[in-house]
């Protein structure tokens, strides 16, 4: 692979910077016990976002109206729950289980690595389906910090549809193929290479530890071990050439 | 004056946290002196900066097309170099000089007056006429830190257009009575207010060290004497009522 020649670095949130797992679950056990549940909370978390990806794709396809990730998360987080048994749920909880996306816990490389590229001449910031709000309050939390707070809201659409990877680019002001799509999920960044842009991949065992992470995409520019390795990759001096 | 009761303070920029007379003036000087020309560049600054409110208000009034900001102070140096008989300046510099408004220094008080800010749970943003990727690199260049980067850009228009103030609290999720603006200029707090924010207001003497600041304006809900004071007024405890 070349050395990367990129202006700014742009990153997917949930499951590549944050551990929506954990997070979620927790919530879900906390919220069980205050309403004298019992679950296994963790497959309760696993079937949410376990219907994220179809709804996404059913919006973009216009089979769903367009709407906010809250609302989306909550409309799924209802159909789980009826689906489960778990009725017992107040509107209050509900409200709240749709805010825990906004509070998840970051992987432990993760603000370590951001810091790090901060401190280099590379613009960096978020490209996640979640909203501006969300994404501040969510990387304000989790201690991850950036200089640019990029969401497929502004495009108003979701990822993978190209128009938000190219909206990106316009909004930083930067071309395409000098922005560098970060991701540990293979289509995001199949799209994003898709709409001109240059990628890396993370693997995350995002769907708990005993998971395997899915293989990187063909034809990725970088693969990292984490956000700390990307950061000492892209901020290596490159070889001298002679 | 009541406890402010707030979710999140967006700030202007030019004037308000970054001293653009003094960057400009000095990289103004610069490119003359590598052009061999000679005049008062603290002068054509000014008179640069001076151009900027009445074109904003024409392509607010449709009298100008939209265009974002970076071409329209690329259209203002233009006659502003003519006007002062400047014209000795090539294209590569006239496309520098645009981008000292991406590199201009902070006020000594305002990165550790956000840094602190950004300790407490209010979420910070900017709130600027520059462009996403203008206040991205200028913010960091300037060790300014915010949780957010919101521009006029996202509501396609300018300040002191209430469209902006209303996008920016659309985006961040919170009801515009929940929004605190920060600015130097009376006309930007008060049509802030008039889209229903709540209103602070700093004094800067932006035109020059010899320059008195405008009077804040009338029915203002704070006033503080910098953006470490404003912190410092934000964070407070409330006064215990009894």
């Amino acid at each position: 692979m070349e050395p990367m020649d990129v202006d700014a670095a742009v990153f997917d949130v949930f499951g590549t910077l944050t551990d929506w797992r954990a997070g979620v679950t927790a919530e879900l056990a906390a919220a069980g016990t205050r309403t004298g549940l019992r679950a296994d909370w963790a497959a309760v978390a696993d079937a949410w976002r376990g219907r994220y990806r179809p709804n996404l794709l059913k919006v973009l396809g216009g089979e769903l109206p367009h709407c906010g990730l809250d609302e989306l998360h909550r409309i799924m987080l209802d159909e789980v729950l009826a689906q489960q048994g778990l009725d017992a749920f107040t509107e209050a909880d509900r409200a709240d289980l749709v805010r825990a996306w906004h509070r998840l816990p970051a992987w432990p490389d993760a603000g370590p690595g951001l810091d790090r590229l901060r401190e280099s001449p590379l613009l960096t910031a978020t490209l996640s389906n979640g909203g501006v709000g969300l994404l501040a309050r969510l990387t304000k939390h989790a201690g991850l910090r950036f200089d640019c707070v990029l969401s497929a809201e502004l495009a108003r659409s979701y990822k993978p549809d190209p128009k938000v990877y190219l909206k990106a680019a316009e909004l930083l002001a930067v071309p395409p193929h000098r922005l560098l799509m970060v991701a540990c999920h293979p289509d995001d960044l199949q799209a994003a290479a898709g709409a001109g842009l240059r990628t890396a991949y993370i693997p995350r065992p995002e769907w708990g530890p005993r998971t395997t992470p899915a293989d990187p995409p063909a034809g990725v520019d970088l693969v990292a071990d984490d956000v700390r390795d990307l950061a000492r990759q892209l901020t290596a001096q490159p070889p001298a050439r002679g």
